[in-house]
């Protein structure tokens, strides 16, 4: 299939590289040149303006935040130059209300908007071993299905608002900054009574909670290893807040999302917002003096 | 080994059970004499007082609060008709406080005392399977730990003072309440936005959270399945007490426990007090109008 | 002095009879007449459109939301209508953001931009009782300062800046929800002890906290009256989100009004938004089973 | 009237002199000597022993601990020497569970026990101006009431069971701790935006909020004038926890006491335990990274 490709950093390329292997026709697009010309040595073909990405039957983005995907004009006037019955693929995390607004600008241009967040860091992305929540019209969905579980381990459709998608996403988010909040609390409560952190995580992540999450990231936490950020402070305090956000539309207390979010602004004041959303867990031991 | 057992409830019965299968000689006593019964069918020796369970080298005790442990008299009384080097296992969840006091009365009488908490509910204590953490004087915890071992398919020794078996069996069951926290909040979220709990749920414990405590406690959030109660609202409120209690002693701020704690009087006033604990994921699901 | 006012809700009526009695000319125009035809009988000129009431040397505007602000258009069309030289005086509670987007669209028009937001119900606006407090560049707040004087009791200028009187008043309506949420809890503590809530809150509000806010919410709270509402939940909750915008963007953990936000959320869903914001006591009680 | 005064530090000095102004026969008794003979000087017997000043027909204790009322024995054995018909007046602020015990104590031997706990500093109480807070049997109360009113500005009485005097003085400190986290938040969040604290404090404190606690706080806050401590920190902690105890008991959600006592811990940690409990406002500004 015909197919185009822009945000190329270490998510998208790895997604990308698994579209070349499976056989696709490839144009990719990308603000720095060096990543679109790696996958142009695979095959793929470099566009020279974002425009020629979207000449195929499919486009993937996965642009970090609103401002590139508007910078780029994907939320409106590079839509004037798209091939008919193009589906966009929207791959980033973003805000419901934006989620919106690029399905109706969308609409407007009779293309088609499938929101399709994933879960899994960049070396999953390169295994082809990504969960991707998929959501969008039903004939949009159905025509990039195919596509999307050839580069994922699972594919999942939350709905045919492509914003569900995104809340799915970030409510799953929310549930990983509560796990490392968690972890945090309860590692410092056995620390300050004479308990060895690191017996205590390695029992629980092999039993009740032998699960990626919890040995990932209690590991990290253990360790107090926080670089080099798999995820940062501030990219997780932007999908808390888009979880806080979405609560408030749809009149959800969340409490804990809250707790987290203050202690993410406070991890921020600290100086960690570069630093992997784990060492909230480093600045819940800091506040025992730890 | 001679091993007597007081406290003959379903965590006790299997426990028991799995130490005759191992071949010890067993001597039991409960409160009530039906549960002591059963065993003596199995091979266990009844006693008619609870003094007899203390004639042997390791006497194991499950009771569920403190008072049941002061009312059989094993924070005193019951110790003067011990035998000589008897070393008493409990295996029960208390506070560090009476952890501390039920070391030092049986120090004084020249007993060994060994904290023995145990992570999972009895049909997990009936296959042996349950995941132990032991803590106590290094002679004491020696002496013990081959039998433990028999019933057990992991054994942690969490340090040379008892309580840190407690420290360490408390944070790990607040870490327990904060996942269904956590769940119940991103449940609640996604379903008002018109997604399918059950989508979000198995998605997220079949990937990042593919651990017992989330496939199992999410089911029962997703369902509103919250009996019987595997440990009720009631069991889990105390134990978070513990940890807040702990985190006093040890200045340790816990705010996610704190804000569990509270949601758990919110739920024993809502009359949920005897259903199962996940049901504080429908407590946040009804305070967003589900 | 020649000025105009739009939005005569009962704060805007209020102020806006002040000015008459103070002498000014004012020009009068309001989305539904009634309003503004009964200043019109107090010796106002009612304007037949928006644009009439820019014409003088200051406009006073009290618009609830920022919709209403955009639908008048003094965002920016109105303002082309405007007399050279005119200092627009925003009274209402508006955010940090809409408040530098205003003053920045006056700006550029060569217009003055005065935030002057109030401290007060409508009674205290109709006897001239207000606090206000006001931020702007110096010399427009120099020249509506008279003004200001005239229509309330004290005025404190706030910085510069014009969102700085908008954070101050958000900050203090903050406060406010706090005080609410704290006597909420302190009452239902006592109640469920059988101690006369009422007697509580006479001795306190006699003593250390006798000022009005402990005094006036602390009486609805007791008798539960929130019914008519002085301010309701939903208005009481917009402010605290301002107060958690503010903070986003400021950087500052604010876990207090975090907890009051979500308890706003709460009311919202129990039906309580149209009540005044004082129910949110009542809302806690009834979490005591109150 | 012949009454005995144990426990002489600031706050009970000057209560008992009052005692003496007022013209009672008083016996008085301190750990150390030297609070006891300034009183002597002022025309009061000094005891040799405690049990001297359970020799009237009213003994007033003000005792800072638990521990301090069981070194002394008030608990029970220096109730032995009690005269008949003696009433126990208890002005320290203890938990509900202490109280109880106490009224029990000295029910059985045949003796009036009455709390009644004082808001009012120093100060205060040396010029008469406390506010009491009294509860036990009401023949107890009637024949106490007199001398309660003449050191005081104000007597009410919460009830007849002498823990309802205490959860009443309880839940006013857990008031006035959340005074302190709100102004510690709202002055971060001013001061953060470029907005004079000390303005912000003024307007507030001399309209909606004018009253002593938030002038005096606020005004410490703002200073960060937080030693000589009128009431530290740890104090302020204690009573918060007595709030939060009783709340336990009495099922009451206080999720704005915990978040309160989660930050008295953190100032304890961060050092500020005996500073004044407006350091909480020190705290809170910290964390912005002010």
């Amino acid at each position: 299939m015909k197919i185009g490709f822009i945000g190329l950093g270490h998510m998208g390329s790895g997604i990308a590289a698994n579209l070349l292997k499976s056989g696709h026709e490839l144009t990719v697009w990308n603000r720095s040149s060096a990543p679109a010309e790696a996958l142009g040595e695979k095959g793929a073909h470099v566009a020279h303006a974002p425009k020629e990405a979207l000449q195929g039957e499919i486009l993937f983005s996965m642009l970090a935040t609103d401002s590139a995907v508007r910078d780029v004009g994907l939320d409106g006037p590079l839509l004037e130059h798209a091939k008919t019955g193009l589906v966009h693929v929207n791959l980033a995390t973003i805000s419901i209300d934006f989620a919106r607004h690029l399905a109706q600008a969308h609409d407007e241009k009779g293309l088609g908007y499938v929101a399709a967040p994933v879960f899994g860091r960049s070396d999953v992305a390169a295994a082809g071993q990504l969960t991707i929540i998929a959501a969008g019209a039903s004939a949009s969905v159905a025509k990039v299905r195919p596509v999307l579980e050839q580069v994922s381990r699972r594919l999942a459709v939350a709905g045919e608002a492509p914003e569900q998608a995104n809340l799915f996403k970030i409510a799953g988010n929310f549930m990983l900054a509560a796990a490392i909040e968690s972890m945090g609390e309860a590692f410092a409560l056995v620390r300050k009574g004479g308990v060895d952190a690191q017996l205590f995580q390695d029992v629980l992540s092999q039993s009740l909670f032998a699960c990626p999450v919890y040995q990932g990231y209690g590991n990290a936490i253990v360790n107090a290893k926080f670089e080099p950020a798999g995820f940062s402070v501030k990219l997780g305090m932007k999908d808390v807040r888009l979880a806080l956000d979405a609560a408030r539309e749809l009149s959800v207390p969340l409490p804990l999302a809250s707790l987290v979010h203050d202690h993410f602004i406070e991890a921020t004041v600290a100086g960690l917002g570069d630093k992997d959303w784990a060492s909230l867990g480093g600045l819940v031991a800091s506040k025992a003096g730890l």
